[in-house]
């Protein structure tokens, strides 16, 4: 192919022609979603496909997680998301021929995602088995502004003559599912034909489906109607049906050459695993007349305002870059999707873009994309850690389970319930808890939402901190030791004062201290005594952190730099990644990094590592990571620019960013992988912008590699947007949007950005530096490569 | 229950009433066995029964294993024992009424297991509902000397007027089993009836069935064959008849008062997963062919024959506490039949006296019950390890898939594959590989065997060498470390530098070298190079072995005592097993010690300790000590007598020899636990006795605790028995049955003992020193008021 698939195009994802083998992937990349409702980028036809999928967050089936041996405090119950009714399907038949790109010649086939305008688009040319041209457009789009509704324009016109055409739009629940529904067989048995119709109605133009989990008990309601529009003097007879599974309306008309077909489809969602049947039903018949109200150009024209506004506080300009330019605006508008109106609902790790890690949320949302949403989204952040604040009692059950105090967030969940059936992830990823508290004080700083602070946010903090002080102990040197966690880095597990976590604990435990300061009545509410807020205190005072004088390193854990290396050397490519090649005994005991671990912590508690101490430990970690996890390139870029390697942080950003473009973790397929999406824009703007908001300072430290001429973007703080450009010698700052003066860093230096006023200031020089080396064959490939590269890569 | 349920005696355990809610337990105390065949102590009758049990050694099922999250190196199949055909089964009508103990009155039933006969005797009477009483007599055995042979003579004899009597005799497969047959329900479903019929038969006084087992493909024969005598005047009517799962010999006779029908039923079991049906089939014909041919009184004979050399050679006397002595003679008998005609097939962990751990055979078998086995029955260890050298290729294959050389042995089997489905035991584990190793050159030790040396021994040391080489690296300082391993201590896992293993290692490593030197062409053969015997003897003196010198102990493993104590004092009683209460990563956090690990150790490798070290170790392990496995209590006895609290010791013997008898582990209705029961011998003669026989030598140190007047105990030595005997205060040694002279240390004094002159020494007083402290609440129950509080612990 000597044409890119996608062309480089600032503000959409184009595909030129349909390639049916890259089906899961490019239903990935062209998944609509609010965070509310997902819609996988299936042909409206529904085939073929990759695998088809319709999701609304949190809707999922329980399971039992089976054990050949059991052990205390393994969760019995599993959770997976399900496909739930599909409400896109849209069939169509010329002359009884049904439109299938299989059959026939597919004369011309074009799909784009379009980023300002909110929508998925396709226009196809088909030539039918029997020899009729019709042309094909549909406009897709889940809106942003209508939470429960999705809607289709459908569009037929015939190109070479007269032909029959019936198009049947279809609610269809239970869709068959290529391959097994899961890959353990109880579990697929269970998730097979997960929905059970309660009921199902037709007439005029519409229909509705309303069914239930069986195991879970979730009603799911799904309401269609229709209108239906076509040129002069055409006919269009209209029928609607309905059965258990299924709901039907069919347009007939007979379209002379250039005679067209139009039809607006609605599709409004409902689910709820508390009220009635007929409180279901009323809810989306309710969206579905609300939805009229606007009408379809009221829905794109509330979806394009509602994504401007997005744009102007989040957009990043990447002068000399078109490609990750197209990357990270795909970026923004995919995380934007999987949060904006998720609503108290988790943000999983791939969105609602498929089915991939079973729909589980992990710490990937705090960690990565919150920082994103907290600088341009910060109401979808704070609904994400609204809802983790409403899954505290399950914490608070788990920690008690486990014989601790306070609250144990799962490694893995949907509703709440820890679904990880490895313990050493399941129970001992403590990490997890700090990185959910330190995403309430990233929140805080950056919006001053006291309201917040004062209720799910002292909850939080409070319940966290009394986990940290009951897991670890005092040493007899006197030291906070936490024992027996795992890190992030998960080829090493169950190990002793892994440093991320002791300090993340650290700042968590004080966090939590000066919320009960601040917050007293509260405080006193959570039963929190000034004797154990004080105890908080000197946990944190007393946090070890292993240090190794004589390497000047940070080691990840007490016995990390003591282990053997991992011999790189006689590790070929096919041996990666290496969970599936070794067993982990071998994996954990010795020195291999699967992802950022000691890494992440100079990023995210930067405050606590001397400058020569971050680049003595990134070049020491960057010989041992391995990169088998997506959450590792955007973490290594930021610290890459940090200690000033920036064409090293220039490859990271742009593996990162290309993760799902590219495929290069060859699973787009399951979803889109959030964390690195996030992780694009962390590259960017705390890798090249050097953002870093630690203790509710706006700091910036820009610098700029060889390929970027100019970087601009945008941060949402306290009410204003703050604007940031460099060209890499020199950085300006103004603040837009609130009329009120910010206050930022540069380089340290404080400076008061008055409205309507620009601060510009030198960059000052990068310091040279030997480039450090990374394990063999697992260097990131050189931007200047990739580059010049991209055709290449998508053959 | 004022009477004890089974009094003391010296060479019988006899129950003296039927508990029928004890029959789990009874069916296992009472199980006889010959390690080729074993039955559970079932009545004849069938029912009432805890479990009914036939085993064949290594006959098992395969079934999946499940994963909820499924990792590299996971073993996908399971092995599990199932019951085979049933042949003990004899059933009596009386008048029509069936004789089962649930109904009518008994008014006298007796159990007698013969430790010295080798028979399991019964004696019933009983009135039917209809008011007719008749005496049965029944005693069973499983030969010795005839393999495949399993005998049983039945009488029945109306003691209060005439009766009709039907005995059927029977065969069952696939008996229907009390519960799921496992507790995964995938393998339950497997297992539920996991024979299939190939052949069934009846002719004259027998039947034959023969089945397979489906998914491991075993076939399996069993024919039964019988001969009936009655009262002159009596006629008998013989019936027999077959059917896919039952053979039936019919035996019907009208008993007047006193007269009395005798039935002898010998059973042959045959299986092979190679030979065809009919070698099968003609195997079990030849075997009862055979025993016909010594008849049932021959059979009696050749058993107790058998037995009393097994005795003379084997017998511990213990004077003073007679319940004690019961207890270990009816351990010598229990290992004893687990063992002696296992050949070249695994002795199991609960032998085959029941399901237990699905009738794997773990570490155990080398680290607990060989050292038995050697000093009592050397040719049954022989086979044991013979058995382990054939499922080398299968070790082989797990090293490298684990990126390891040389073998590594699995952690739990029956036919060599790994069957553990948790990593942390089924990979780390290696330990495991060290005490085969470490059973192969105390075998040797102990008969001078050069034959196996050679041949087994030296592929074994070999194997397991290279493995440790592989295993291990050399650190910066220049010591050989071994990390990420699980020791014995299963309150710990996958840790660096466990000192037991390392030691054990070490040992191994010299051990493989040392044969490489003696045996040049079977190194050769194995292609062993000098330069590879040099780097395992490099590697063994460069071993690294933890130790603090501020404490002056070795800490379990190189992070061990930097952990927080366990809060013994909040951990009430009913939180024991710690396992079932706790989650792994607490466990494995904290110092908390399931079992002896690093005392064993001191027990194993007693030349890598001096006296202080091992009385200082000793009392910092003893308070972290909580026992939760019962391969604990013997090594805390070795080393507690060693170290000087012989009052300890004492408790600690008995509650090893104590632990099926008194059910201590409330478990024991799943099988006798062979390693305590070896557990038993190894308290008395390595704890009291003081025998140590590393490297060659066979010394003693005896000493004993009040309670205790007089120990008596042989040991098989290089073709001769050597007798010691002692009082407390002096020890008394001859050699006996060889007619050379041995040597043996006394105190780390050389005696040469010459036939028939025995030699007499003073036994050195012991140093007092504080008795250590266990957890609280953990302290073994104290000899004194076991003494005394037998029947209390009964009820």
């Amino acid at each position: 192919m000597s044409e890119p698939l996608f062309p480089v195009e600032p503000w959409v994802l184009r595909e030129t022609a349909l390639d049916t083998g890259l089906l899961p992937r490019t239903e990935s990349l062209f998944a609509l979603s609010n965070g509310h409702i997902g819609l996988r980028g299936n042909l409206d036809e529904g085939e073929p496909h990759g695998l088809p999928g319709t999701y609304l967050n949190s809707v999922h089936e329980t399971h039992p997680l089976p054990y050949a041996e059991a052990g205390y405090g393994y969760p019995e119950s599993g959770e997976t998301v399900i496909n739930v009714t599909n409400g896109k399907l849209i069939r169509l038949l010329v002359d009884d021929e049904p439109f299938d790109v299989r059959y026939g010649d597919l004369l011309a086939h074009e799909r784009v995602l379009d980023l300002r305008a909110g929508t998925l688009t396709r226009s196809a040319e088909w030539r039918s088995p029997a020899g009729r041209v019709v042309r094909v457009r549909s406009t897709r789009l889940v809106s942003f502004t209508h939470r429960s509704v999705v809607g289709v324009v459908y569009e037929v016109e015939p190109v070479d003559g007269t032909a029959r055409v019936v198009v049947q739009s279809e609610l269809v629940a239970n869709e068959q599912l290529p391959g097994p529904a899961h890959p353990d067989p109880r579990a697929s048995a269970v998730l097979e034909n997960p929905l059970r119709s309660l009921e199902h109605a037709a007439s005029d133009a519409g229909a509705l489906l309303v069914h239930e989990t069986v195991r879970s008990g979730l009603r799911v309601a799904a309401h269609m109607d229709h209108r239906v529009e076509a040129s002069d003097g055409v006919d269009v007879e209209v029928q609607a049906e309905s059965f258990p599974d299924s709901g039907r309306v069919t347009f007939t008309a007979v379209l002379e050459q250039g005679q067209r077909l139009r039809l607006v489809k609605l599709v409004s969602y409902g689910w709820s695993g508390t009220r009635s049947l007929p409180a279901v039903r009323d809810q989306v018949r309710a969206a579905i007349v609300g939805a009229w109200h606007s009408g379809w150009d009221g829905l794109l024209a509330d979806q394009r305002a509602y994504l401007d506004d997005y744009w102007a506080g989040a957009d990043v300009e990447v002068h000399g870059d078109p490609e990750l330019q197209q990357a990270v605006r795909f970026a923004l508008f995919h995380v934007l999707q999987a949060g904006s109106r998720a609503e108290r609902r988790p943000i999983p790790a791939k969105g609602l873009t498929g089915p991939g890690y079973d729909g589980h949320c992990f710490w990937d949302t705090e960690t990565f994309v919150l920082p994103l949403l907290n600088r341009t989204a910060p109401d979808a952040a704070a609904d994400a850690l609204q809802w983790r604040r409403s899954t505290l009692p399950a914490a608070v059950a788990r920690a008690q389970q486990l014989g601790l105090r306070g609250a144990a967030f799962p490694w893995r969940t949907i509703d709440g319930a820890e679904c990880s059936a490895y313990w050493p992830a399941g129970t001992a990823a403590f990490h997890v808890n700090a990185d959910i508290a330190d995403a309430v004080i990233r929140y805080v700083d950056a919006t001053g939402d006291d309201d917040f602070a004062r209720t799910a946010g002292i909850e939080i903090l409070v319940q966290t901190a009394r986990l940290w002080h009951s897991l670890g102990h005092l040493g007899a040197d006197g030291s906070f030791r936490i024992e027996g966690v795992t890190g992030p880095d998960e080829y090493s597990a169950v190990v002793d004062n892994n440093v991320y976590t002791n300090l993340m604990a650290q700042r968590n435990l004080l966090a939590a201290a000066d919320s009960c300061d601040r917050y007293a009545d509260q405080a006193a509410e959570l039963d929190v005594s000034t004797e154990e807020s004080a105890a908080w205190r000197s946990c944190a005072e007393a946090m070890h952190v292993p240090y190794d004088e004589e390497l000047g390193i940070h080691p990840q854990d007490d016995a990390f730099i003591a282990h053997d290396l991992w011999d790189f050397a006689v590790t070929p490519a096919e041996k990666y990644p290496l969970l599936l090649h070794f067993p982990y005994f071998d994996l954990y005991r010795k020195q291999v990094v699967k992802q950022a671990d000691l890494v992440l912590a100079m990023h995210l508690r930067g405050d606590a590592f001397t400058a020569e101490q971050k680049a003595r430990n990134f070049a020491y970690y960057e010989a041992l990571t391995v990169r088998d996890s997506s959450l590792s390139a955007c973490t290594q870029a930021v610290l890459a620019a940090e200690v000033g390697h920036l064409d090293l942080a220039y490859d990271y950003a742009a593996e990162a960013a290309l993760t799902d473009l590219h495929d290069l973790a060859a699973n787009t397929g399951n979803g889109l992988h959030m964390a690195s999406l996030a992780g694009a824009w962390i590259s960017l703007v705390h890798g090249f912008g050097g953002l870093r908001d630690d203790g509710g300072r706006l700091a910036f430290a820009p610098r700029l590699p060889e390929g970027i001429d100019r970087l601009v973007f945008r941060v949402r703080h306290r009410g204003l947007r703050v604007r940031v450009e460099t060209d890499g010698r020199q950085a300006t700052y103004a603040v837009e949007d609130g009329g009120r003066e910010a206050v930022v860093q540069h380089y340290g230096e404080t400076l008061v950005l008055r409205p309507d006023v620009s601060e510009t200031r030198a960059v000052p020089p990068v310091e040279p530096r030997p480039r450090p080396r990374q394990p063999e064959g697992r260097a990131p490939l050189p931007r200047s490569a990739r580059k010049g590269g991209v055709a290449a890569r998508e053959t």
